[in-house]
Formats: C-alpha cells, sequence, structure tokens
C-alpha cells in the first residue's frame, strides 16, 4: 500500500482484489423490490405491476400511495392532510425566511419525529401519518416566509387538494387539483434511485422512518438528483408563445444548446410519466397558459428533433411536463424540488416498509488506498 | 416474472440474472478512502496510517479531525465549541422535553443549515463549522430538558472540554476531559460503517454537508448500527463491585448470557480502541469509579473466557470502555449514543469532502420482485 493520487489506481490489498469494486454501485444488485418496476427500453413505468398511466386515469394519489404501502388498489382511499403539531409549528416559525425550501421540509420532517413515539418496525400508520403531514408543514413554510399565517387543514379535501388550498387559502378548481394530483402520482416511486437507496440504508439499522425520509429529502436536494425543474420554466419563458416556438428549437439546435426536458438516463422510449401527464394536461378544461404552451412547443421540438435525427429521436422527459404543471398550479419555482418530496413520500416510506418486512443491515466495502501504517512525526 | 411469496426465490429478468446480487452490500466495495483503515485481523486500526494509539497518546479531538479533514498532523491544533445561532436555539427551546437525544440532535444539525449557505463542493470550513456547532446543540438540548438554560461557549476551552462545560456548567477537571477526549478520538471513524455509507450516499447526489450529517444521524440512530451502550452500564450495575465480579462472571456464563462489550464482527484480535481507552484510564490519578470498576471486571472476564474457550478467546470491545469512560464523565446514558454522534462527525464530514472530491453518484441497481404488467381491477 502506498499513498495514491487522484489519477493513479489504487492499491488493492490482497484479500480486497478478488472482491467485486463497483464505485457508485453501478450494475451491482442491492435488494429487491416488489413496488416500482421501470423498463426504460420500452418507456413503461409500473406501481405493483399497474400501469402509470392507468394509475393516473383511474386513481387519486391517496389510492397509490395506499396501494405503495398495502398492495391493494382501493381507488376511492382518501387521506387529507394532517395538522402541524404545536412544537413542529414553533420550530417553522423559527426557521429564517430565506430558508432553503428543501432545509425547511428536511427540518420540519425531523422535528416531527420529535413528538411521537416511532417504534420498530414502521407501519403503514406512520407511513400515512408522516405522508399527510408533510404537505401542511410545506405550506406552512411558505406562508411563514411570506409574513402570511398557515391554514389549518380542511378533513373534506383530499391530499393534493389540501396541500393548495393551505398553501393559497382557497380551494383549486377540479381541473389544478388534477394536474397537481397527477404529477404527485408520477413522482410517488421509482425503484432505487439515490434517495430511496438512503431511505433503505437508514431502514437497514432499525433506525426508524422518520430518520429514513428526512435522509431521503436531504438526498433529494442533491441537483444529481433531485433535478433542476426550473431549468424547463425557464426554457419556455425563453419560447414565449407557441409561434416562436420553431425559430427558437432551430436556434438552439443550430447553437448547439441543450433541450431541457428531453432525453433519459433511464428511458430509451417516451417517458410514460410524461405521456400521462400530457394526457391529463389535453383533458383540461381551462389548461394553464404554461400547460398549453408546454403542449405545442413539444408538438415543434419533437417534429424538429425528429427531422434532424431520424436514426436516434430525443424523447420528452417528466421534467418537460413536470415543471408547467407546477408552474399552472401556482407553485413558486423554487418549491419545486420540495413538492417532487412530497410526492416521493409514499415511495420512500413503502421502501422503508419493505425493507423493515426482511432487513438486512446495508453495508458495503471500501477500498483503502490511503497511507501504509507509519509513526506521527516526531 | 410472477407474484413472490417471501420463502420464494425471486423472478429475475434476463438482464438482471448476469448482474452481481448482493443483499446488504456484504462484501462488495464501493468506494475507495485514504481516511480509515480497519484491520480486524491484527486488532488495528489507522487514521491516514497513523495508529489510534498513538493518536490517542499523543494527540487530542480537535487534532485528529484535522488530520481527518487535511491530511494534516498538526498536535496542537484547536477547535473549541461554536456558539448555536438564535434560530437553532428557538428551535431546541420548541422540542419536546421528552425529545430522544438522537431525535434533538438530528433536528438541530439540519436547523442549522437553514442558517447558512453552504455551496458545493463542501469545505474543510464547513466540516469545522459544524463538528464544533453539534456538541453545543446536544449540551444546550440536555439543559432545556432539564430546566436549565443553556451556557455560551467558552473559547478558551478545546472541543471535548468545552461539551461538559456547556452541560454542566462547570469546567471539568483535566482527567476527565482527557478521557472523554480519548473517547471522541476512538469514535471519530471507523471506514464505511452505515452511517458514513448514508452520508456518501447524500454527498454523492451534490447536496450538501448538512443534509448528509442529516441522514448520516438518523442511520447512527439504528440499534444495528450505533448499538446499545448503556447495556455495558446495566451490566457493571449488576456485577457492582470488583469483588463479585468472578462470581457474577462465572454464573452468567453457566446461564449462557452474553456478556455486553466482548467479541466483535470486524475484529479478533483486542479491540484496539479499547485499549486505547483503557490506557488512558489507566493512567488517570484520579479514576471515576465507573471506570475502575470496568478495568477490574476486564481483567477478571479475560481470565475466565481464556480458561472457558482457550481455543477462541473472546476479546474486548470498544464499548465495554465506551460506556464507564461517558458514565465516568457524567453523561446520563440515553446521551450515549448522541455522543458517539459527536465524535463521529469528524469522520461523516471527512467522508464527504473525500466523496466530493472525487464524486461519481451512488446508485445501485435493484431486482424487481413484484407482480407482472397486469390491469386495474375493475
Amino acid at each position: 500500500m502506498t499513498d495514491s493520487s487522484p489519477g493513479d489506481k489504487p492499491a488493492v490489498k490482497a484479500d480486497q482484489a478478488s472482491r467485486p469494486y463497483s464505485p457508485g454501485l453501478e450494475g451491482v444488485i442491492a435488494g429487491e423490490t416488489s413496488l416500482g418496476y421501470v423498463d426504460g427500453e420500452r418507456g413503461r413505468l409500473t406501481y405493483r405491476g399497474y400501469r402509470i398511466g392507468d394509475l393516473v386515469a383511474h386513481g387519486s394519489y391517496p389510492a397509490v400511495a395506499n396501494l405503495l404501502w398495502t398492495g391493494d388498489w382501493e381507488p376511492n382511499h382518501r387521506l387529507p392532510t394532517a395538522p402541524i403539531p404545536p412544537a413542529v409549528l414553533a420550530v417553522l416559525r423559527a426557521l429564517p425566511a430565506t430558508t432553503k425550501p428543501m432545509d425547511a421540509l428536511r427540518t420540519a420532517v425531523s422535528a416531527w419525529g420529535t413528538t411521537l413515539d416511532l417504534p420498530w418496525p414502521p407501519t403503514v400508520d406512520q407511513a400515512r401519518a408522516l405522508t399527510s403531514f408533510s404537505p401542511s408543514a410545506l405550506a406552512a413554510f411558505a406562508r411563514l416566509r411570506a409574513g402570511q399565517e398557515p391554514i389549518e387543514p380542511d378533513p373534506s379535501l383530499d391530499l393534493v387538494e389540501g396541500f393548495l388550498y393551505q398553501l393559497t387559502g382557497s380551494r383549486p378548481d377540479a381541473g389544478t387539483a388534477r394536474a397537481l394530483d397527477a404529477y404527485f402520482i408520477v413522482g410517488a416511486e421509482h425503484g432505487f434511485n439515490a434517495s430511496t437507496f438512503t431511505a433503505r440504508v437508514i431502514t437497514s439499522t432499525r433506525s426508524d422512518i422518520v430518520s429514513a425520509i428526512t435522509g431521503a429529502i436531504g438526498t433529494m436536494k442533491g441537483p444529481l438528483h433531485g433535478g433542476a425543474p426550473s431549468e424547463v420554466v425557464d426554457q419556455l419563458s425563453q419560447v414565449g408563445s407557441a409561434d416562436h416556438a420553431e425559430a427558437w428549437v432551430r436556434e438552439a439546435l443550430a447553437k448547439g444548446e441543450r433541450l431541457m426536458g428531453f432525453g433519459h438516463r433511464v428511458y430509451r422510449a417516451y417517458d410514460p410519466r410524461a405521456a400521462a401527464l400530457r394526457t391529463v394536461a389535453e383533458g383540461m378544461a381551462h389548461k394553464p397558459d404554461w400547460l398549453q404552451l408546454a403542449i405545442e412547443v413539444e408538438d415543434v421540438v419533437l417534429r424538429v428533433l425528429a427531422e434532424k435525427h431520424p436514426d436516434r429521436p430525443l424523447k420528452t422527459n417528466v421534467e418537460f411536463y413536470a415543471a408547467p404543471v407546477l408552474m399552472g398550479v401556482g407553485l413558486a419555482p423554487d418549491l419545486f424540488p420540495a413538492t417532487f418530496s412530497l410526492a416521493r413520500h409514499a415511495g420512500w416510506t413503502a421502501h422503508a416498509l419493505e425493507q423493515a418486512a426482511n432487513n438486512r443491515l446495508i453495508r458495503p466495502d471500501v477500498n483503502y488506498v490511503g497511507p501504509p501504517e507509519r509513526d506521527l512525526p516526531s
């Protein structure tokens, strides 16, 4: 063993050399799941076997969350948002107004855990309670930083409507609630992404569901995972109107610029989440301007891309529709990642339940590539 | 693909069958490190090549933390505890008095992140600031739940002394501070345990150092990782005095009871961390009763174990000395896991720096073993 500089091959001990080494764990299968299944080649995403498009067409976020937790499909399952415990509200009031929404959500979830006893193993009731708490917390934070008072949950509203109500103070129209509910469904679960994996590693030590989801939120905060959905909004702003779309796209491609919202690491075919969101958008009686613009721009982009690259047509990804849906329902762009986290609560908590049900500590090994054993300098 | 019951072998897709499958990632090497090196066979632990016993004998926790962050050995490096930002103090005041200390520390660290801009990549300054904040936060929580006011840091005291001062309101004697400092040094780093791995997964998404350490604290909360150090205290309480040690040990072994603080998953030889703590304990002018008892009980246990199992002598592990050191300096047993977390801050943050310096998203794959694609029930 010797000191190694970054470019060197690591010095590997004899007992390490024979073991599989996979930086980033790419291609290593770290566990099993019965929840989400992503087929990138065919452009398919299923939750417990049900196609994402069918779930959006016939379900709601509470029904989908319940499906992920229990395996049962109850299309009329309800889940109103939950009240914020007084201690957590005091925590939210204490946060600086400049707090980033992801940091506020991470802190609110962690603080929520201090108000409860959450025995091992995690339960469906714990998952339900946490998933229904977080929208209230994010809405309260958004109001407090704007100098407004938080709004109590309305138990007659289901989770996504309730979130919008607590955010804005008025009940959303059905089309708006439906569009955001569709966004929550397509964001609910997506296999072993980095945040879900974090939730499972934390759960694997027999830690509690709040610790798992606090860690997952912190993981999703990273731009390599949570992405930058507001970039699609910036792009749509630049396009301005559908009339200008074709000229804008041709100029952007000529300049070698990257088109936001097209292409995906996993999906080679059309992203089924984008397809589901577009279907909902097209069915809306009164489309928000952002959604209408996105639909028209997508048509132009796909036509131009197919003309330029008939051999490898880039396909629309979920972010292309996620951003205009979130803008369309009136969310500030800096709330997008935290809203994505609210949607992913169903999947994260379902993975915590699944990990706990058949638990094994997740603990990989590491190659030591540092200095050999030596004396302290005298 | 079919539905699988828990006992079935999972249905594996063709493209998954050829890839390495390692539930728990046991034996899979997930990355490289130049920080800690654990040689369980020989009973060795080094930080950047320096033996743990030498670091305890010649250094202090601030010097060791600085070594882990920078690679430089500066034995006189200082790191006083840091003041608590007013917003975080308000958060701590809002937490219920029944809050578990690990939940309080997780929430305090998360809240600390809301008061700062922590740009990527993480820096040594960020690591230093967080590591010097957390002892103040845990001490403030412990006082607040007891109805006492928090105490401001004394910048003339180094980190471990400062923590004890802020906890108790009086400056610890040199021997007490030295014993706890030794505990902090041996707890600072230990390779890719589950909490350190969590910190690296979170960092790998380009998330911030606060998100990484918040996740790590939540991971260490799990008893499969953080352990149950108070069990050693319970055992020493049962023994009561050194005179009764031999009779107690023989009776416990005859009844097939497990001796807490002996044996380790990795170390086959004497745990070098236990050895370092015992050396410090033996050198103290005035040993706390708990430490004196531990030393005497260990001698008896090792003698009896060697007599009963000459072929596979169980060796003392770090928890056997960690618990009496923590009791000896006056910590309540329910603060042990959070104090362990304070010590591990140096390693966690050093791993965040190391991950960021040569980053690659950590994202394993998963075997889907759930239902095949199907229609929703009508």
